[in-house]
Parts: structure tokens; sequence; C-alpha cells
């Protein structure tokens, strides 16, 4: 009835397909949100812990209260191997939800990394880890384990509705997501858009304008524009 | 296969049940949200424009390219009365996307409000008129109408998911979604909390402690709270 | 040689024509915005003291340093009746650089208002005194008398070019500014604008769609607008 | 041992003197504030929930877990007459941890207002009750009661120290904390200067520049300060 | 008329004389700034896209409508060796306006870096390419190109005025710009500033105080500081 | 009688035990948070200058004026071996009040770094002297000497308390502070918890999940929590 109900846990989701992930993982962020038709990006806010930071895989999604972190161990449990842990906060909370401890264990059962509308905190030892975890803050302060959120229900994070099982690939341009279904789809309009760029690029990087292998001449004269001395 | 599509009008929706609106249009924002179990607000940024504010109504979506508000047009003639327009940008922009001309369109259409994330502007104008609008920014600066968005599609508006035809409640604290398919259910749920709280109101306005009323001692004794001189 | 030297006060200055200021103060912010060919706006974060505070006058412009309003007075000597203070801030700050005091003494000279990048005080005393503020911030922080600054010096204020005797229009939309030399023109050009709206809002109120009025539909379909049931 | 200990209600503590609150009381916060040396005050994030909201009183203060207001109702019992709970969050949270049914509470206790660095809700009661709340957002979102905090402990709100038993003084211009042992000296001060700008205000508004009235001509010609035509 | 015009590009521009631009280039932001007087810096936000990054050219100026880049490839063909392109966005937006395909563009002009008061993408291509880019946002988001801006007309970036032909500095510390007539003058300024301020490390690296080395003690006793044990 | 004093130089503090911040300087911020009880974090847009940037000392305060770094100066002669720097604004201020001259003269003086909360430059240069600094922002622009603030007396940074001598520790994740008289303890519980930390670690590096090792499903079920398919 609603985006999201508390105290839920749903253990059997539907990932997309494993050979989709696989070829959306050669792409970046900037590429797949192209080859979406631009829809499923979440709000520039969410950095990457440390600079190259990347991942790719299928999403078990979580909600917190603020300044709770209780269903990330509960997550943890329902984590498969290629899965992306994506935290939605019920409201802004910049506390360090997730360290190195909780790192070790979602690696341990095979998350390729951690997508948070909230903090985190160890940076120095994720970093070592190479463990990718993409957040919108970065705090010291830890967080109690109360009260129910709920696990793989469809959350909104950072801007960007997730649904269980969802492509979720980022890097250090952001954080896009890819439904389920559409994985295959977009990872072929990735691939071809990443064609078409290769040759615009030699193009660009020889001198020739935008204006002309655009063909933006006459549409800019159409629109108005003046040139002048 | 995405949370929205682009250049696309839905022109058939399915609108929340009007009774159900009605005993809705009567709770505050914060009684349907805890009625709704805690889901489905816009984040707080989203103010009214004027003082005591409110509205409530069924959702036409609309999706806004930054700087162009060139869809609210497009949207003016799905409208029907009772309606309220519900605006998502693609990305954040405080450009005074609408103002009073808008508003008298929309107004004449039957539409009881607008919620954008975004910006508007004539606010005197809107004041005067009493047409109700809830926004993260206000601005003088108008918008050019160039690009495409959608209309009635599933948008994500101030970290809410807005589906065509669920109810949209706003006041002085907010801005609440209630899914279209529930609204009769929430609305119950939100009569019967209100009808509890009365009772409580009057305990607590005649001295009674909520730590007696709500029986929290016990517990806070478990949790370790000590009380010193 | 930069856009405003420090410890200089510019006692001469050109003001705008008196008459055009006077057609000015009819048209609000978003007129004045879209005469002026959509230049010459402050950023939205620059808002009224109190609900309905406008203001059209002549910029008497100063430079301030964070936590200093010495200039404040310096420039009070260079009001004329008629003129705006308009100041600007070398680094953000939001202490009270202005209160009641200074509203005193600056009605007193003549001055029909202030416009700063910065913070207000005595906010309830501006109120009952109806003199118009506008600012980026309130706060009851006083500040020291110790560096220099300058008046009537170009400034950037808020993101907008103030120039000495520029018209500067304010209201609950925002702040404009209107070169002294264009004012004439811009005021006909708002007028013209009003008056061309006033048929615009007739209509619209009448029901006839932004659609059909602006004649949009083909230009939309041109675009690849879809409508689907 | 640390700013504050988490699980504590402090019973007994050391009010400031009831006639210095008194004499207070007739102060805005801009005069307290340059009388107490400049010093006490809250980041200007603190906004009363309605215009012309005021208070003064002694401080029961609270530490709040973010999206929990557990401590609110520990709080309850501790006010006493002519006090003011001031609460203060372990990180930055939005939520509406304050309502109504708590103002009804809070007010048959004997409180005479609340500050808080976090949100609230119910803005229409509240304004409607005369009941004045100075918080950072105002947000629909309930809390949960499930984490310890600790009532009557040093607290850090909005970066001003607070103890309980201080003055808090809050209205338009922001907030304010007038330490206990200081309540007199301070209350007379403000006196003094209030009288001091009383005269001064007079001589503004006759036209009288604040140039001459604070004898400035000399120290900004030897701060190198120069007029030019 | 106005600080900028829409729809207009600029061919012909008086650049920064080279020489100094060459000067100028050995020096950082702050020592620049401090050489033009304390004027000219963009606003804080302006950050590098990679550490390290660091620029100095003369400006092409490009004034673009929120999510449209469409002015930055007109904006190419007027670039030439040694030139810098300013983007100015007529409202706050993160998009990404710029990404590697335009690098390889403005860098086969002979392009030495972007300023941009808005958002860029393909961060990780622009950082092995070396192409420094100062920007307030980083977004994979991608822009249209509907609507026309201007090129080489005076422009207000990040809080500085940009005319084109200035010279541009940016590096770690931020961006500051140096009017083109005042490129020799400030390059000596800086120049010897550099000079003195060598002499003043060696001293202050030897553990002597500023305190003695500026002779500060009397001004701080004029002050009136106590020093207490 | 306040929070701080203005004018103010206190000579001699009680620095805390050696020893004890010998050990805290070999746990992160997270760990010494935690051990201290959570409390005594900074907020966390508190951030280094440089990745990997880290120091533990003990403070002298400094309270600033915005936009003045005289204080700074009388700061340094005050510095001992091993004394971080802890400086606070009166308000918020993003000003470069700290640079490489000032670096190297804490440096010969015996500081190990700076905490700040207001802005610095020359981060290239103080990236080189690998001299560690913390600050809420980062600016060219450099401040005036010509207000009195106070040093050593006791301060809120970023929202934390800070007395002269307190035990500062800071790394990627934040800034948090120890009161002197509790170094030593708080130094204990920190190993201790270290060496709790080590246990737990190789566990969940295994795969074993945190709902077993810290036994949450008993209290996750009594919570309501419900595991659907």
């Amino acid at each position: 009835m609603s985006t999201s109900t508390l105290g839920i846990v749903k253990r059997s989701i539907t990932r997309a397909d494993r050979a989709a992930v696989t070829t959306l993982s050669e792409f970046g962020v900037a590429t797949v949100h192209e080859a979406m038709g631009r829809v499923g990006l979440m709000r520039p806010g969410m950095r990457p812990v440390y600079p190259g930071a990347r991942l790719c895989g299928t999403a078990v999604t979580v909600l917190l209260h603020p300044g709770d972190n209780w269903m990330l161990h509960v997550a943890a449990e329902q984590i498969q191997p290629g899965d992306v842990v994506v935290a939605a906060v019920t409201s802004e909370c910049s506390d360090g939800f997730f360290g190195e401890l909780l790192a070790s264990s979602f690696r341990a059962r095979g998350a390729v990394g951690l997508v948070i509308d909230g903090g985190v905190r160890d940076v120095r030892d994720l970093t070592e880890m190479r463990f990718p975890v993409f957040s919108t803050a970065i705090s010291a302060k830890g967080t109690v384990k109360a009260t129910l959120g709920s696990v793989n229900v469809p959350v909104v994070c950072a801007g960007a509705v997730v649904n269980p099982g969802d492509v979720v690939v980022a890097d250090d341009d952001g954080v896009v997501v890819v439904p389920a279904a559409g994985a295959e789809s977009v990872a072929k309009a990735a691939a071809a858009r990443e064609a078409n760029e290769a040759g615009k690029r030699d193009h660009l990087a020889a001198g020739e304008l935008g204006l002309d292998m655009y063909s933006m001449r006459e549409a800019l004269v159409r629109a108005g524009l003046k040139y002048v001395d």
C-alpha cells in the first residue's frame, strides 16, 4: 500500500540477470544514466568514501531509523554474492551507521559495496580494504540498535527509487539505479552509446567542433543566436 | 521499466476514492503520516508559500526539466476538480516555475493547489488568491518552455514517491502522500488516532505526566535511567 | 582595475531617472526581471524581514568586512531621499550588521530600505517601523567597527552586480537590479509586459488552456510528446 | 568528566534568581547578548515557530538521540513554573520531536516554552496555543521512544553551552543563554544599555549621523578612508 | 545596459597580456588575491575536480541556462590557446554540464581548463587527462541543448565578475579573477609579496613569533588584551 | 560567568597527562568517541585538509572574530610541544584564517596541528608540510588583525566544548575532545574496546553474522520483526 512497510524482511527477491550486471559493470554511471533515458540517478550529494571507488551489483535494500543501524545487521544475512546494500534512512542523518566491522561482515557474505543516504565511519579502514562505499556524510558517531526498519522493501534512496534486486552502479560521478527487469536492455543501450562516443571523441580531440559534428549551427541561428565583434 | 519515462502524458489515471479524500482533508499532515505507518512524507524543506496554507487532493504528477515549466502547461489540461498538481524536477532548481497566471489557470480547471520540488514566484498574488502552494524555494526567475518532461508518470518529489491519483495532504507541518488504493484505510486510521489523542490531550493538559499516562517508568528503569540529586 | 576598491567613499554618483524609478516601483520583481531580459536578479536566499516588505529606490552601495558594520555608518551620510542601501560583504556572514538604530538613521536621511547579503537584527522593531529590509540571515549578534570597506563602488551582492545609482526593486519574490542607464526602457518594457499579462490572466481564469493561448500544441508534438491512456 | 553523560536525570538544579529572570524578560535578545559581552548566542538557524514568539525562563536541559523524544517525557516531570525546556540532539535531526500534546503537558507543568536544536510539528496548534517554540526545523515526522538521553546535564544547543538553571531568552532575533550566576549583573547591564540606546535613537531619528554621534570621523581617516568625487 | 545579454557571441575580445599571464601562473591563488587588494575571489564552494589541479589563463566566458550546455559548444569555437572557459549559470544547478568529450574538444582548441559555477561529470576521465576543472558540483546527469545563453559577455561566476579576456587563476585554495588591464601590475605585486613572505617564513620557522615580527604587542595592549595566569 | 570572555589570554593551563595523550594517539576518533560514552564529538563538517591527516594533542584554545586571525598570532606564543591549536569563531566564517606561514610558526613552537571551525588556505603547502589541519572550509581569502578574541578560554568549536589542556584527537572520521581529567580513563577504555573489536572482526570476516555474534535475533522478534518470502 505504501512505499515501504516497517518491520519487514523479505527473503526472496528477484535479482537482475547476472550477465547484464556484468555488462553494466563495464560502464560508467554517466553512460548508464544516459542509456536509462536519464532517470534513476541519485542526488549528487552521494560521494565515494575514497577517490576511485566504484561498484556494480544487485540491491539488497534497507530502511533505517535515524541514529540506528540495527537493520544493517539484519540485512547482512540476506546478502548474496554480487549484492550491494542500499540503505535509506527515514530522515536525514549524518551518523556513522557503518564501519569496518560491518564491512568485514558484508564482504564475507559476498557484498561488493554499500550505498547509504547517511553517514559512515572508519574511512581509513574502508579505504585500505578497498570496500567501496558511497555515502552522504562521514561521521565518527556510532548508532544504536533499538528500532525496527525493513529489509528488501522498495526504498527511496537519495531521491531514487530502489527495488530489491535492481542493479546499482556507482563511481566518482554518482550512483544510478537500473530496474532489474530492464538491466539487459540498458546494458545494450550503454554499449551502443559507448561505441558511438568513441568515434566522437576522436573527432573532437582532432579539433573538430561539436558545432559541426552535431550540426548545431542552423538550430542556433534559428533560435536567434547573434555573433558580434 | 524505470521510475518515470520522459515525453509521456498519461490521460487516464485512477484517482483515490473521493469520500476518502474528503475524510483525509479533515486531518493534519502529522496525523495522516502516523496513520500511514510513518511513510510517505516529503522532506521538511517543502514549505507553504503563505502561513496557514493547506490542501488535500488527488495528484496529477509532472516531471520537469530544471529551468523549464513547459510541462506545467501540459498538466493543466489533465486537471480535474479536486486535483493537486505535484511537480518534481530532474535536478534541484530554485527557479520560479509557477506564478499567478498558472495559478489562475489551474484554479479554473479545478485544481486545489500545487506541490513543487522547486521554486515559485508571485508570492503576493498567490497569497491574495489563497491558492495553496508548497515549494522548496521562492524566486522571481522565470523559466523557458523548451524541453519535454512527462505528466502523470510516477515521480519522486522531495523524497516521496507519488503516483498519479494518490492523495496529497499538505499543511504547515509538511506534505504527505497517501497511495490511492490505501486512502480509505488511512482515513479510518487517522480518525481513530485523532479520537485517541483527544483523550490524551485532556489528561496532559490537566497535568498528568506522559511518564504515567504511557506507563514509561518501568521501561526507563530497565533501560538504565538513573535519577540523581 | 578591479570590481571594487577598499577604503574608498565616492560622494558623487549618478542616480537613475526619478520618474523611471517611480514607474518601476509599480511593478513586482518578477515583472521587472522579465522586462530586463532575465538578468540582474539576486540569488533566492535574499528574503524580506517581514512578509509583504517591498521597496524601490536608487542604490547607495557598501562593501563590508565580515562581522564589521563600520561602513554602514559611513554610507548613511551619502544617502539621499529615495535611496536604498545595498550592502555586500567580502565573505558570507550571518551577523546582525543592521538594526533599529541604523534604520532610524537611514530613514531620517531619506532611505527607503536596505538590501544586505548578510544578517540583520531587531526584526520586531524593523517590522513595527515598516522599514523594508531584505537580508540573507537574521542574527542578534552585533558587529565591530574596525576595518574599512567602501561606499559607492560597484559591488556583487548576492550574485548580482550593483553600481551606485542603479535601481533596486525588491518584494516577496526577491531583489532585482536595473542599471541606471536602462531604467526608463525597462520601466516601459515592464508596463508593456504587465498590460500583456492582464489579458492572458482573464483568458486563463476563464478556463482557456495555456496550450491553446500560447499555441504550444504543435511544438510539443514536434518535440515528441506522446499522449497515452 | 565530559560535557554530558547519558542516562542521567538530575532532579535538583539551581535556577537563576527569579527577579533577574523577570528583569531580563523585558529586553530583546540582541540587547541581552550585548550585555553579556557578546557571548552565549545560539546559531542563527534557531527560528520561532510563529512570528513574534518570545520567551524568557530558566533552563531544564535535555539531551536527545536523533529520531527519539523519550527524554522529553522524562523532562516534563522536572519542569517547574517559569522553566524553558532546552533540548539538544546528539546529531543533527529535523524530525518532529515535539508537538501539541507535549506542549499541553509542558504548559500544564508551568513551562513557558521550548528551545530545540531539531524539529517540531503541529505548527498550527502551537501557534493557536501561543506556546513559544524555537527550533531549527519543522517536520511532521514523529519520533520513537527507545533510547536514553539525559535531563538536566550541561548541553551544547545550537552552538551555545546551556547549564540547567541558566536563563534562556528568545525572540525573533534568536536565542541567548545567560548563566544563572550572572543573571543579575547581565540584567543590570541590559537595562543600562537600553537606557543608553534610547538617547541615541532620538538623535539618529533627528538626522544626526552615527559618524558624528559616535565620533568616528577621525578613526576613519586614520584607518585610511578616502573620499573621492 | 545589463550585466549580460542573452543570445550573443562576442568573437573579438581583448585578452590580458601574455607575459603577465605567464608570470601570474607562477603564484598561488592566495598570493594573487592579496596582490589584487583582496578582491576578485570566487566563493569557496568552487573546488578542483581532482586534488592538485591548477590553471592560469585568459577567460572565454559563457552564460548557461540550468540543465543546458548548448553554449559550451558555441564557446569551444571561440577558444584560443591559453584560454580558460569560465561558465556561469543563470541559477544554481548541479547538473553535469561538462565531461570528457567536451574536455577533449576544449583541449584540442588550446584551452587550459574550465571554471564552472555548476556541475561536471566524467571525473575519472578528467583526472586521467589532467584537464583541470573547478566546479561547484559533480553529477552524472547530462544536459540538453535547447536554450540560448551567451559567450564572451561579462558574467558573475560564483560571486566574482569575469570579463572576457580577464586572467583566471585557480588552485586548491579557490579561483581568483584578475582584470585584463591590471594583469601586469598584479603580477608585479604578487612577485613582491612572494619575495616578502619568503623572509618571514624563515623567521617563523626558526621560532620567532608573529607577535614580534609584525610588532603586534603594543597594538594588542592598546586594544585591551589582558594576560592572566 | 560566561562560556568565554573576550580580550583574555590565559597563560597557565593544565594539560592532560602526557602518557594518556600518547596512548590516545594510537586510536582512531571513532574508538575514542565510543570510549568517551559517545560525547565530545565535533560536527561532521570538520574535514582534514588532506586525506589521511591525523593528530592527537593537548588543546590551546582560541576564540576568533569572523574575518580576523589576530588571536592566532597571540596563541602561537602559548603553544608548547604536543599542543593542538583549537580555534572557534564567534560566527560562521569560511575565510582563510590560517596558511603556511602560521603553520611554520606553529610547528616551530611544537604544535602538532590545528582544528578550526572556519577556513584555511595554502592547502598545497600544508599538504607538503604534512601539517595536519581540520577545518570547515578552504578559502584563499585572507583575514585582518583588528579585533580581540581570547586565548585559552573554554570554547565551543563545531558543537563540542573544548577547555584548554583537553586532548583533541582527529582523523578522517572527524574530531573528538577528551577532557584533560578523563584522559587516562578514556585511554584505558579505548584500549579495551579495541581489544574487544579485534575478536569480533575475525568472526565477522569468517562469515559469522552480527545477528548471532551479538545475539540479536530474540530482541528483533520481540520488537516485531517479520520475515516474509
